[in-house]
């Protein structure tokens, strides 16, 4: 295999990327200059560089700039703006699949509490879910919590999503229970722009069942 | 204009039909036996002469092939076989838009009441709202009903039908605040198999107030 | 089987359309006026009494209004506008499948000469062909035909469209030989807004041996 | 602009990739670890260095691995496997616009000849065509070889694509005519699976004159 073969094969791992995509990236790059070429690697180090894992909600995030410039401080900042947002309400913890689980509900603008990113989901039949999810961190993250009052599965509703839910559901409840911490999941239901005749029973099961 | 563009234009009204199509339909029949057609013809009336619109939900039916022999009977027969089921819970009553929509709801096997079939949407902008929809005989029939304790709005989440959802509620609030009937609505939230990156905002935000 | 799952199943059949549609159409009748099944059904039949075939392309027309007055006149007219048309070129006779191919090739403008409607096509493994195409018919047409130069066979280059080619060219090809006809079929290469990148390698093939 | 969001926008302009697909490539780096990324780059730069640009047909191609060890070698190789094959004939010579395009032909079988590649096309209006495509180079190539009998165009038949195959053939004619080499265009006709039907008129004009 040679390196244009190799960086087909990275690239067909990217998310939405097949193999015919693949393979125009990797014309793509051979058609740039080498000024692009060193723009782009210097531009991936940068991000690679800057991006820090909070150590609250694990999520991965670009450090300011300005912290750049003074080394000293950077070790110390393990906090996102999220986790370390004092107006956010710290008695309510959202658990979400991914980073773009997270945007897609801070741009609702409907949330303002605290996340924890999963970082995946549990396919149905796999056996070892803790190589999937951050399942281990996230106990951690809730035994140290004193201040919790809820937590609230924002879990994907496809079958992995739901097979997720309910080895997180299981392995939080017996935390929760003793501190008398509520753990809810979203609203079932009619999403924006439905019609009835094209709704599964499945939906409309549970629409009815949440009517208002 | 000749016949054939005359019976295009009648299947471009047909639901979902376009011109193209439509222009289809009249080659497939032009090219069909006359036997064909006289039985199409045949069955088209058949449908017609046995169809019948229940008084209490409006929707339009078929009436079982015995009642056809019994002319006298039929006469009487103006009840369909949901709305004369006693078996049914005749204390709720869930407004659908179109025929499909009730067939969507029956599918699911998670609604015991009965129904009323508004006929319609209103759209947006639309001057005259009692042209679309059955609101006359729908007040009629909450009037006339003592037993009634909820009515379930259960209609599309499209523009067209939340402006027809206000039209509907503001008119059945009068009489049923007096009388203390429950209205309520279908649930709004995650559809099954949602995938919370691509959800809007709306959507979100609904999922999120109707937590459970 | 009632008379709605009667006509449900006749619409099933209609070019296009699956068991949901038809469902819809049935609806969609069933709430209609009187009135307006009434004016349905009169312009099927009107469309049926004045559909004729044109004995020489087998096409169905619609005869002019004009005709319908002079019942004297109507048995008489046994050939479409094409057919009787002087000014078309009579040394040329295209083969298409179905009256909407004979459509499509007379909106482009290019063509002058005469058509034969095949009727449909043979679909790979089918054991007779004569029930699907009018080949029989097609044989007569040119048996009888001493001013044929060029027969151009202009059916589809699906599976099926190849496999009714190969058939129609092997039947046609003993008469038209001792006749001096040339047969040729329409030719292949890049579509209009084709991309060299998504083309198959068949088409490449073609469009390279008939580079110009 | 932090470093994520200049990385997005160099990924939102590879082929084919949209403003929400760069922000997940972002975050799907991000999650990646320190020595995923290390190999990412790598690849990168090893498949640049061996990037070749052929001197002949302009592609951009990887030296095979052999050639990285002879550095002496590599200078002077600067023909690409095609080019340097002394079995393709090299009195024919096709012009495609991209890598990609060069592939469809080379996976079709159906092409013995030599390849220039053009590079991009020239939109409609656009002014300055020699920045868009090799026409320098093209001519040069032209020029200097004096065994050519053919030059095949073999561009997309998009509105760009036509547009540039005239502003191409425009400045070829001037060279070929004195050296009697034929300048030829891909076949425009039904291309494979194509519907008579659905076919506009302009690909039913060519496929007719084209017809065989």
């Amino acid at each position: 295999m040679n390196s244009s073969q190799g960086l087909e094969e990275i690239f067909a791992r990217f998310p939405g990327i097949g193999p015919r995509q693949a393979r125009r990236f990797v014309y793509y790059l051979m058609n740039k200059s080498p000024t692009f070429i060193k723009e782009f690697i210097q531009t991936i180090n940068e991000v690679k560089k800057s991006t820090n894992e909070c150590e609250n909600c694990r999520r991965f995030f670009i450090e300011e700039e300005s912290g750049l410039n003074q080394p000293s401080k950077k070790r110390q900042k393990t906090l996102c703006d999220i986790c370390s947002d004092l107006n956010r309400d710290r008695s309510v913890l959202m658990i979400v699949t991914r980073e773009s689980d997270f945007e897609s509900v801070e741009k609702s603008g409907a949330y303002k509490g605290l996340y924890f990113i999963l970082g995946g989901t549990v396919p149905i039949l796999d056996k070892e879910p803790e190589k999937r999810i951050r399942l281990r961190a996230l106990l951690d993250r809730i035994s140290n919590d004193s201040g919790l009052n809820e937590i609230i599965l924002s879990l994907n509703t496809t079958p992995d999503g739901e097979h997720t839910m309910t080895i997180v559901k299981e392995a939080i409840e017996k935390l929760a229970r003793p501190k008398r911490i509520k753990i809810s999941v979203l609203g079932r239901g009619l999403s924006t722009g439905a019609e009835l005749e094209y709704a599964d029973s499945d939906t409309i099961r549970n629409a009815l069942k949440n009517r208002q």
